[in-house]
């Protein structure tokens, strides 16, 4: 039976499939490690639009579109569309999403929302409101960088820490039907602020909340780290990846051999100049769907742990001297 | 059983029970009509808070609060909250509720995030995933009008069609055990834009959107107006109410003799210089906790239809000359 087990986390005893999923990708996105996994590669970030604001939407619709493609099915029967992203007032979702006809919620999660989305689009799937949901997310890194730092023209000197805003867009979709690859566990985060307040160093604010949702996922599941192949962090880039193997190992959770990061694996690290490693809503939603769920549709992953991290300040807080307050979602993904 | 009827309402078989709700508002809406609605009316708009941003938190975190003392239970049995504000990055929901330490979902429906928040909470009761959520947002005059207008101290002109954004926070708490007031239907909105461009004419924006979700209610349910003592819009303002009042009418749904607004509601229209009434999130929450669910629980009201509306554009994407998305998300509360 659907429920609920410890504080946190929730069982999804009536299966949630994942049927679909499509990325679509920026050009830098295009040249990293990953280049060969996504459905799209952008030949320009701009879409063709006339605002990057607008691209970002161009990048969503995509998504949203080739996902849909990919299994057949045409909006109508597509019961809820989950989404929200970077944006003030989550922009690039409603924009990309206003023709489509389909009942809409929108969430703010920051950089966590792929996986509230799911959480959220898994739950009305798996308690009989809907047959099938739309799960998706975007950042685009001339959208953010103009809103949350400077105007690209700029040409701002960014910190050693800093990480660097993944252009592109990740969509699912979620079933009542299928076989496979399905949703099994929702572990919801608390918001968690542990009183950094750098901007520029997002690995180190949002690590404490990883360690919060992941940590409460193996004490209410009963699991330990090696029940998964993967467990996968969201954003966290190098930096943020090393405090929160660290914590969980002192919390008695080693994870180190079997962690890696989205912000790590869709760069490289060493030669793209994107610092810490690779951050925004797009960077999970497009490792994730482009590449994470077709290796376990391939075999190479049978249990993987997504743990998206969102950071939940916005740059007027910040400058009034605010902390960041951050979180992290988990849904456990098996095969 | 639970589940869907028609393209866009959820039906909870299994009882949702609305056991507590607050509203704290601003020193203005306790001037207004509904002043002795409200549990709290702040003496100071500012909320001893050194920002605008940070008293609207105040105001978030001071509704969670009522709504649980008022009721007895403490935060460690509340499941999830759900929230989210017009700030920037839905800043006033995370730093407002940053430690409660009960599992945060995000929402973003602009105005419409009440709705949201009892659509999503009802739904995680109802399917066994939570026994308690919290379901609030806010909104604050001063917060709003320099992010999305003028700074205060300018003193801009309004136009005639301007609303007023209500300072206050409303929270309900929902529960699989009760007895009276329930949630029974949920009608999640599309996204509905009609080519509105004009930011002071939120009502002309949102009408439509108000007009898809309880014209898709209708039919869905099989229900005609005169199932509902009083079919409630979050905050279409005088015009909007107007402009939706006649389209229902002309798609054969005539509710006028049973339609208000919250922003109709919480000012006095002629008295309080508001222009054509009140708007923001806050409004429709506020009224919702402080007024309406009261005057049902006292048998005033027997059955209502809340639909919250929701202008989904930001500040930039006007300037960039985009037109308005809308939505609005009704659920039905029946005692």
């Amino acid at each position: 039976m659907n429920g609920k087990c410890g504080r946190q986390t929730a069982v999804l005893d009536t299966p949630v499939y994942i049927i679909s999923h499509a990325a679509v990708v920026g050009a830098k996105e295009g040249e990293g490690p990953l280049k060969d996994a996504f459905d799209m590669i952008a030949k320009d970030d701009k879409m063709e639009q006339k605002s990057w604001d607008l691209a970002e939407s161009a990048f969503v619709k995509r998504a949203a579109e080739l996902a849909l493609e990919k299994c057949g099915f045409s909006n109508d029967v597509i019961d809820y569309v989950l989404s929200g992203d970077l944006q003030n007032q989550c922009a690039a979702a409603h924009y990309g999403l206003r023709y489509t006809n389909i009942p809409f919620l929108g969430l703010y999660g920051a950089c966590s929302t792929m996986t509230e989305s799911i959480s959220l689009g898994a739950i009305l799937v798996s308690a009989g409101f809907a047959h099938r949901t739309l799960c998706l997310t975007s950042s685009h890194f001339c959208s953010a960088e103009k809103q949350y730092r400077n105007p690209l023209e700029y040409g701002g000197q960014r910190t050693p820490s800093a990480q660097w805003t993944v252009t592109g867009a990740g969509a699912v979709i979620l079933s009542d039907r299928g076989s496979g690859v399905r949703v099994t566990h929702i572990t919801t985060g608390k918001i968690v602020d542990k009183g950094i307040t750098d901007v520029s160093h997002m690995g180190a604010a949002m690590a404490p909340a990883a360690l919060d949702t992941i940590a409460a996922h193996f004490k209410d599941t009963g699991r330990t780290p090696d029940y998964y192949d993967l467990i996968l962090t969201g954003d966290l880039g190098v930096i943020g990846s090393d405090i929160l193997c660290d914590m969980l190992a002192e919390s008695g959770y080693d994870i180190r051999d079997r962690h890696n990061d989205c912000g790590k694996m869709i760069y490289d690290i060493n030669e793209q100049d994107v610092h810490a490693g690779g951050s925004g809503c797009g960077c999970c939603a497009s490792v994730l769907a482009g590449h994470i769920l077709p290796e376990m549709e391939n075999g190479r992953y049978h249990r993987v742990l997504v743990a998206a991290t969102g950071a939940l300040m916005n740059p007027i807080t910040v400058l009034q001297g605010e902390s960041i307050p951050a979180i992290a979602h988990a849904v456990a993904i098996e095969n």
